[in-house]
């Protein structure tokens, strides 16, 4: 079975609200076995709404809408709905009976326009929302299923959570889909692609689809299939992740949603380790990601951000020689600035980079882009070179991501001692 | 003149990704006069495209597209826009050469698959991407424009700015539309709509309208006016827009898109003073959010992010004492981190913040999102306390964004003095 999502708001068409509704619905719909075929944003406009139904009837069973229920005057979406099943509004006794007491519970009056949200086509059944005063409604015509509710992210949610997935699946008779997401650093999409081709090759006749979504420093890699057969599925999926993982297996860091800061911090936090950084292009990013994982002052000691050279020098013990033999950019003094701090700051590791991050400042031998990572640990100090583009905010990002990874390189050598 | 937007890809539908492109090309597109009637996010599938392409150019006179052009198997737009278009891929020699450029300057082979990006369909115009590898192209058939786009945002954002937005305002007659963006920071939505309430309610009369556009520590107003006479609607919009500054004076920090910290940059600069933080609970990311503006190393020196109790005394100078009587989380230590980073690390000013950035780890009387924001500088120590949430990405945005409004007004302070 199919659905498709329809969000409906001028906020959504002047770029003013960024609509994430639709990804939040789509995952929880494929995790049931409900494929998203289309997701289509319109304005507040009757005529507009009107057709976006007719369309998405024609084409899939079940139809989610979100948005346009709201108390004022520029929500439409009720009156449209019974334009659409002609039929017309009725009170829902019930219904604003639990308004006038929400407003009560916050020692509030229910303003007249709240006590209209009570009002509902003759034809839908409400699906109650426990987080505010707009329900949630189902309609069936014409063998499709249709939806509304508020495009209140967290009522939207309260509404899908506590009842309309129950319900989906009690009406629909659903196939299963399996996902499975790997996540990369380390290596460009291409060359990936390159490394596993004889692979890719091999899913097509398993019935098995490869999507690669690269963003900066990381590629995604996502096999589906969709069947009946939910163990036949789940296994021959498995089996081609587990294929990849063997030929991958060094530019792996994850699964899922995983993010490498998150993958580093339940590592050293695992075994009982601690990591500081020195920055200098990367400015306090790496820190600052790592930092974002709640509970990550059990690992993470602090950081030298050394911009200046006084500061690699004088908190970072960098060699004033080192300094000027190979110049700020360059192994030697990454080096030194990881061991520096990992004794300065008493960790188990220290990360460093310095680098060009542009997009200006480059030299006919240090281009803009040409960035240095150091982690320094137990076993030794070991540096990679990047050579990336001129474009700083990607630069800073990938650097970050690229010394995160090595720092999962190396704490896992660091175990395996 | 009327245009949607169409995102290819199934990471969009199984909802593994937001679709943030459409509301970033909606905001560019309606800024140059252009509207959005619609956006639609459709699967990588032929005969889907292809009906989306179908639809949209019934409806609309420009339809952009974003996604599928990426050098794997699973990219299918450039095929399909052939079959729509009825006509072939042609080999680009120059967008070959500019491939091959792209992938020498980083070091790496072009590949075959790069390569064959280089290939267009044959009624293409190329849109350059400075960015990557997938180009962008634009075609024209029966009235309708359409311009395909990688799905990669920041090669898309390329692309509009560079070249397609300047090139779509030369295409199509469009009616004036006058934004005049003003932000502020250190109140509130609500305050701030309650302090310009008399000056809000004259806007309407003017054929002006307001959105509030609020963001974690940021409150964004934005003044729109639509008309034909440009010169007329530049100068009302202008007028009102002075009455707000004088109104609210004291929140302003920018305009446009004016970033706080590089509005605190820019200060910096022009006066020749310099910067560096010491961090606790935002974990690096004031130092990062500094480091993002180009040729920040003129300004900023370092950091010193202490997160643990040690470093704060060890490296920040902070008496144990101090630590012992009042926490980590107070004014005391708060001030003693700004002024021993302001000693150690020799700068004009310092920034210090220390706080309970959540979701745990609040006691009775030091909640979560209880934080402190010091800045030091020539003319003495200024602290400031704050009470947000439990959401720890918020807390540390706030705080950021905070203590760099705090840091400005010091600037301008010591400017005065």
């Amino acid at each position: 079975m199919q659905s498709e999502i329809i969000t409906i708001g001028d906020e959504l068409l002047i770029g003013q609200t960024v609509d994430t509704n639709s990804a939040w619905m789509a995952k929880k719909l494929n995790a049931i076995g409900v494929s998203v075929f289309q997701i289509t944003s319109v304005s507040d406009d009757v005529d507009h709404i009107l057709s976006a139904l007719r369309d998405a009837s024609e084409r899939s069973d079940l139809v989610l809408i979100t948005g346009g229920l709201g108390p004022t005057k520029d929500d439409i979406t009720k009156q449209t709905l019974c334009k659409y099943f002609d039929t017309h509004l009725v009170m829902h006794h019930d219904v604003r009976e639990r308004i006038e007491a929400y407003f009560a519970s916050r020692g509030l009056p229910a303003l007249e326009v709240n006590k209209k949200q009570a009002e509902m086509p003759a034809n839908a059944t409400v699906v109650p929302n426990a987080k505010g005063t707009a329900q949630g409604m189902w309609f069936e015509k014409e063998g499709t299923v249709y939806v509304s509710m508020p495009g209140v992210p967290y009522e939207m949610q309260c509404i899908m959570e506590d009842h309309l997935l129950e319900l989906i699946q009690k009406r629909f008779k659903r196939p299963h889909i399996e996902h499975y997401t790997i996540q990369t650093s380390g290596i460009g999409e291409s060359m990936l692609a390159a490394l596993v081709e004889d692979w890719e090759n091999s899913l097509g006749a398993e019935g098995i689809s490869l999507a690669y979504l690269p963003s900066p420093g990381i590629v995604k890699l996502r096999l589906t299939s969709i069947g009946e057969d939910k163990k036949a599925i789940q296994e021959k999926v498995q089996r081609k992740a587990e294929e990849f993982k063997h030929l991958a297996a060094k530019y792996i860091f994850g699964e899922g949603d995983d993010q490498i800061e998150e993958v580093v911090g339940k590592l050293l936090e695992q075994k009982e380790m601690t990591v500081s950084t020195a920055e200098s292009c990367t400015g306090g990013t790496i820190a600052s990601s790592i930092t974002k994982r709640p509970g990550s002052s059990a690992y993470f000691i602090g950081s030298i951000v050394a911009y200046n050279d006084d500061v690699k020098i004088n908190l970072l013990g960098v060699q004033a020689e080192t300094l000027q033999k190979c110049g700020a950019v360059s192994a030697e003094t990454v080096i030194e600035m990881a061991e520096g701090a990992r004794k300065s700051l008493n960790t188990t590791f220290s990360v460093a980079t310095s680098g060009i991050a542009g997009p200006d400042g480059g030299t006919q031998t240090k281009p803009v882009g040409l960035i240095y990572v150091a982690v320094s640990g137990p076993q030794g100090t070991v540096v990679e070179e990047l050579k990336f583009s001129s474009d700083r905010d990607r630069n800073i990002l990938r650097t970050t991501r690229s010394a995160l990874s090595l720092l999962r390189i190396e704490i896992l050598r660091c175990q395996a001692l």
